[in-house]
């Protein structure tokens, strides 16, 4: 509660600093990181003073269950926006931010129509994203947990990786080892993806079966009471001649990447150094997305670790470097591991 | 493709009498029923001749298998938005339909930012699931192949339904059953609720443990090639003297509005009619939902079995009858079948 507490002082100072009187919190993550709620489709509404959470006859058990004393529940019944504007209008609330990533062109229009010309409205972008970002001692718990599941779940599956099973059956495998581990389940789709599968960063889980010398590409995250972790390895089925410079290129990457991380240090070198040891290998043209994003609530968020940063680390961050080389029709591969920002460099989770 | 083929020839109608030259479509079920496309994150423009495929880098090798000649692919490097105004503007197209439940506000205003005056946007809304509505032959094939995976699976599940087994537990076996029995995986987050538990019409899963004489509520889909099914079971543990009633009850409210299925019925009396089997005992007060939904690509779709909606049944349509029973702090039941409509009635799939 306390740790809830804090969270909505610091989104109150926001919404002052943005010259609006309250905000509508339409994300799902963010409802959850605001009000523990961990339902969907509900809305809180953060005024000067109240916390009010919008929610239907569906959740109206699960919320009274996990809401705290500090919020207060309006059940949605009819027209959500109808119901929004009366409760402004009730509080003499004239202008409202609202989360433009977070809510679709039709409910914003709707909306809109709704509140009618007196109540503003303020596109706001990332108030909360921007806290999320840096996390609490609780949170790093649950993630380093989640971290810990998913690298004991990849262990264990170990020695099931041979010529013959079935990408499908290894991801089965997989999946049912994070829940005896511990997680509420996967963190996102497991991706078993073997040979020339394997050239597709975001291939999914196929019935082939692995051959002889294929790659074998898995990417798996578990959720551990929301919190996400996301880990990438590739294994053998047997000979890897044609891989191993590939491979160790990727480490150098990755390893040069992590040992730049600092707080204050700029965002973008990283993916640009990890970019640099891939092109001066002449396999830049095979690396084609960012070197990394954050993790947390969501298995994507910020900090996004982009060539195109702006932003510098800042203790807290917890994010991917997943430097990777995808050769059409022949086979890729990719290394992903999670980083911490500690105050005085790194921790690779 | 020739399927493809005439859906597009559809949408180009639609397009047509919106008076839009082109539409750009983003939602990810939209552009799989259109394309075959069974990725995310990319997006199609349908214009007067062509039809065009955006997607990033990563989804290069997936969109090549994917899609068949009648699709060119335009790779997304940088800007998508501006890369759209440029597609746009060698094609001297002026006019554009976006799809304004799947846009979020922050894409729509960069959008608009970047098309700036010369190219008008305009909200549509639903043409592609107006069309999804009415399955084809193919889509209920994989239909009604979902549903004999989930009931096939819940008929292996039994058995293992009895006090001291816990909610986790038989979710988890009943996923795997899914998968052995030909599904790519559950529809959706599959559910089993006992006791107190039951009484959440979206309760998630707990690690509780079935108690005698608990009902079990199971809410399971399968997903057979993108499509899927949505069953409800209860099942008891022991006794159910105090629900042998309220079953009752529901079965008739679900048996009087099944048979009311008829193409050209009003949806809405159907509705109707299952609300005044349970008002009639009482119980009115304890359905808060709305009777079902269509199901397809989606798990929940067009048409809405809602007491409030204006539409008619027309043969080909797929929806849910889910009448329940929900008592705070006691526990709810509820039923939920599928079914299809056909030229001279109604099918229980």
């Amino acid at each position: 509660m306390i740790l809830l507490k804090k969270r909505l002082q610091k989104v109150r100072k926001a919404i002052k600093l943005s010259k609006a009187q309250a905000m509508l919190v339409t994300s799902v993550h963010n409802v959850r990181y605001l009000s523990g709620f961990t339902g969907s489709e509900c809305w809180l509404l953060i005024t000067e003073k109240e916390n009010i959470f919008f929610g239907d006859f569906r959740y109206r058990l699960q919320a009274q269950k996990e809401l705290g004393s500090i919020f207060k529940m309006v059940l949605i019944e009819g027209n959500v926006f109808s119901l929004l504007k009366s409760v402004l209008n009730q509080r003499k609330i004239h202008s409202v931010n609202f989360e433009a990533k977070h809510i679709t062109y039709e409910q914003y229009y709707n909306l809109k129509t709704a509140l009618g010309e007196k109540i503003r409205l303020c596109a706001s972008k990332d108030i909360i994203e921007q806290l999320r970002m840096i996390k609490s001692q609780e949170e790093l718990n649950y993630i380093r947990k989640a971290v810990s599941i998913t690298r004991k779940s990849l262990r264990q599956l170990k020695p099931w990786i041979k010529p013959g099973v079935s990408e499908f059956f290894l991801k089965n495998k997989l999946d049912e080892m994070l829940k005896t581990n511990g997680a509420s389940g996967p963190a996102f789709d497991t991706i078993v993806a073997s040979g020339p599968n394997a050239a597709m960063p975001h291939a999914r889980t196929t019935m082939r079966k692995i051959g002889k010398n294929d790659p074998v590409i898995i990417d798996v995250g578990a959720d551990y009471k929301g919190y996400k972790s996301d880990l990438t390895r590739t294994f053998f089925s047997g000979k890897i001649t044609q891989y191993v410079r590939h491979y160790k290129l990727l480490a150098t990457a990755q390893d040069r990447a992590i040992k730049l991380i600092r707080p204050q240090g700029e965002i973008q070198k990283i993916d640009q150094i990890a970019r640099e040891v891939l092109n001066n290998a002449g396999l830049g043209q095979y690396f084609g997305h960012a070197l990394g994003h954050g993790v947390g609530l969501e298995v994507h968020e910020k900090p996004y670790i982009s060539g195109k940063s702006k932003q510098r680390f800042i203790a807290g961050m917890v994010f991917t470097v997943e430097p990777g080389v995808y050769i059409p029709d022949s086979g890729g591969i990719r290394i992903e591991d999670m980083v911490l920002v500690t105050r005085k460099g790194y921790e690779v989770l």
